[in-house]
């Protein structure tokens, strides 16, 4: 069952969209409510005009920073926005925000619809009834975050619909804006859950029993419950299917600062795999034991860390050891065991079975090298997650490519590129034709209090994700779907 | 002042040997009390009759493991004896091995003196007053400690005694047994504690105010007060003089057990440094940054050591790692702070002054390869510990090979060490002439409750003892001091 209520009632259930999907033709009645007289058809939206579709930078700063107000995080320098973020999913401070953003885009004439797992879409109608063509993102943040990660894709939606409204345009099709519930996975730990749910690749009852961290007994459910989000709608993409998913996001990386480029077109996700890999030798006394009587764990994995990187960057992959931990501990005590985290990331999942394949053997050389007759040392690797490449639909690349291109003026002030983190977009991309784009981010810092993208370069951003959506709608309603 | 108290008033001051040490001549007035009837004197112990005197391996073997119903400690094996040690400097289960101590040695007619660190003093006379030469070691262990490091040292220096009146053997002077005071550093955090104090190289105010790690109140000087150790006699080389001392403890490492020798002359005691050594890099997304754009802080640690282990090796010495702490310690975040302990031994200062040199200069390189321009990686060092190496007395030295050879009949059984970790007789050589004896340590095993030497190697080390202290007295003898 999908539902689509409208303001004011939005928790009540509204028609189902299920048996008017796709409709081959445009339907004779429009829904275009909102715009005011004779305005602009996304038909209409040629080069020129759609390039005089312009997001207003000024007041797309001043909500975001408005809307900071709830979960204000550390602050880290002396202007009123250089604070960090702390808005941990279904928080009070989340309620807040989620109450705003409702109120806002009823106020721009959409539809709301909150699913079972608080997942909130907000849809301009369009001429024809369908599946709408999402801007999405999420406004939950890490617990020392920032104002952009997730809060600029959703603001930025959120001008969206503005300019929309202000320049009466009337789209083929519904537009519409999702702030996806726990993307960060920081109090609920997955991450990217509600999107997860949505696609079906994560059961809902596992969704809703995940505890907060940290020692308290609220779960997802009982939280949605509490703050009011616990909507009717099934959190399925059967109940709310998408016609595509766009996400404006920050990099979280230095390429684009480093390149001195402004939009990321991102083809798709890297592949990762998360590992942890146990290394068993023998403690011994430092002073005592000869390096020919040693079985030492922390030499052996101090080797395949290094290992893993050179195989990695000969693979044309990524390596990461971020979590170290090792027995017994003391100063003079040659480590027994160690135990290490290993991230490894490419853009296809064919070279990351090469390179398991690779390490795999280079940690078994290591530690026969290592290993004396007497004290052998042992590896062991665990997996703790396997994450599949994606890559995102060629019709929303080229029109974030095009739109990139619109805005910018100059094909080499954008790239490609494949996102290294993970977003909502990777479960939207499963059940619909998704992109993303991506804005600088000041020394590639995100998940950080400081993380910055200039007033510019969101703007720039927020008008790429602009032009994608109707570019998208527009390519609907040339084909007719 | 110096004092001997003698039995039973152990505690009451004696007469003082200030006036009267290292006569010129044997005094006219012997302390031959203990040997009844016409017994062997030093002088007259010629190679034959020192062969005939023969530790009783039984006797030796059921008496350490009566003192080791104090403080028994974690069970690794079904045999009655097969249980670690637990007993902690100052604690009651060490007052019951101490009790034990003071009994045992007094029924053997020794004279018996604490001084104000808990070092206890058990002296057998001998013909001539002097400085006693002593058998010395230390009672309490680590808190998942063995049955043979230290406790082997005091039990074969009881053993000692035991021979001497059995045989009625008269020494030339005093011969003693020592039982230093927390030489582990295990509950009190400075290990060779009181040998140190008694050496003057660690003040006494120090000592006593250290208290015991975990959290408790007690100091090392209530410690002390409570269980009735706090001598009188003044904790202090020239309180309490030695003509020389000799050590036998187990190996604690695996080169006798690998060599398969009997007996470790050791020569001297490696120097070592430590230091605490931390990486600072930069905290990233694992996913979103290029390897070209991190200042990965375990990489970089992880090529230290390596590289330290690579030095070390081509200077003949040892580097270990005990410690690496990491932050903040998540599985997709690049560690942007890493400290790790560095722990470096060789034989002499010369090699240990060489090594750090060498390193600095490699950390200096690792940082500087591994930087990127706009992320730059530092190293700091601290050092922690500096101890110099030290070389044991050439006459204690062939005083432990004569006595090596006579025992084993063979040359090839005992080989030349030098010890790699620290003993009460490091602080012992800087005011009398020294050496230590190595027995094997099986699979050089030590600090841990599995820690094992055969009864047949034990008795080996302790008939080499015995003839050391023997040999020594009788060099005196020869040169009349």
């Amino acid at each position: 069952m999908s539902t689509l209520c409208r303001a004011p009632s939005w928790q009540r259930r509204g028609f189902s969209l299920k048996y008017i999907l796709f409709t081959p033709k445009p339907p004779t009645r429009a829904f275009s409510t909102s715009p005011r007289g004779p305005g602009l058809r996304s038909l209409e939206l040629d080069e020129p005009r759609l390039k005089k579709l312009k997001v207003n930078q000024s007041r797309l700063m001043d909500e975001l920073h408005h809307t900071c107000q709830w979960g204000t995080g550390e602050r880290w320098g002396e202007q009123g926005t250089e604070t960090g973020m702390r808005r941990l999913s279904l928080s009070d401070a989340d309620k807040q925000a989620r109450d705003w953003f409702v109120d806002a885009t009823k106020a721009l004439g959409c539809n709301i619809s909150v699913d079972a797992m608080g997942n909130t879409f907000a849809v301009r109608p369009g001429r024809a009834q369908g599946a709408p063509t999402f801007a999405g993102s999420h406004l939950d943040t890490q617990p020392s975050g920032g104002r952009y990660d997730g809060i600029l894709g959703i603001l930025a939606g959120v001008e969206m619909l503005r300019v929309l409204q202000e320049n009466r345009v009337e789209t083929a099709f519904p537009i519409g804006v999702v702030n996806w519930t726990n993307e960060e996975g920081a109090r609920f730990p997955i991450s990217m859950m509600s999107s997860g749910v949505w696609a079906g690749d994560i059961p809902i009852g596992h969704a809703y029993a995940l505890q907060e961290v940290g020692g308290g007994t609220a779960t997802v459910k009982s939280e949605l419950e509490r703050i009011g989000y616990l909507g009717i709608l099934p959190a399925s993409y059967e109940a709310m299917p998408m016609a595509a998913h766009f996400e404006l996001h920050i990099e979280q990386g230095p390429i684009l600062e480093k390149e001195e480029q402004k939009i990321g077109i991102v083809k798709g996700v890297q592949a990762y795999r998360w590992y942890t890999v146990e290394v068993i030798g023998q403690e011994a006394h430092t002073g005592t034991t000869p390096f020919g009587s040693r079985a030492d764990a922390l030499l052996a994995a101090s080797r395949m860390i290094c290992a893993s990187h050179t195989a990695a960057a000969d693979h044309g992959a990524l390596a990461s050891t971020g979590i170290l931990t090792l027995s017994p501990g003391s100063v003079n005590t040659i480590p027994g065991k160690v135990k290490f985290s290993l991230d490894i990331r490419a853009p296809s999942d064919n070279i990351i079975d090469k390179l398991e394949k690779h390490l795999k053997s280079d940690f078994d050389s290591i530690v026969s090298t290592e290993s004396t007759k007497a004290l052998p040392l042992s590896v062991t690797w665990q997996t703790d997650s396997i994450s599949p490449a994606i890559h995102f639909h060629k019709d929303c690349i080229a029109a974030v490519r095009a739109s990139a291109n619109s805005v910018l003026g100059d094909e080499a002030l954008s790239r490609e590129m494949v996102s290294g983190a993970g977003h909502d977009s990777v479960y939207a991309s499963r059940r619909c034709p998704t992109s993303m784009i991506f804005v600088p981010s000041r020394d590639g810092i995100s998940h950080n209090p400081k993380e910055y993208t200039s007033p510019g370069d969101c703007a720039i951003g927020a008008e790429v994700l602009l032009q994608s959506v109707l570019r998208y709608d527009g390519l609907r309603s040339n084909v007719g779907n």
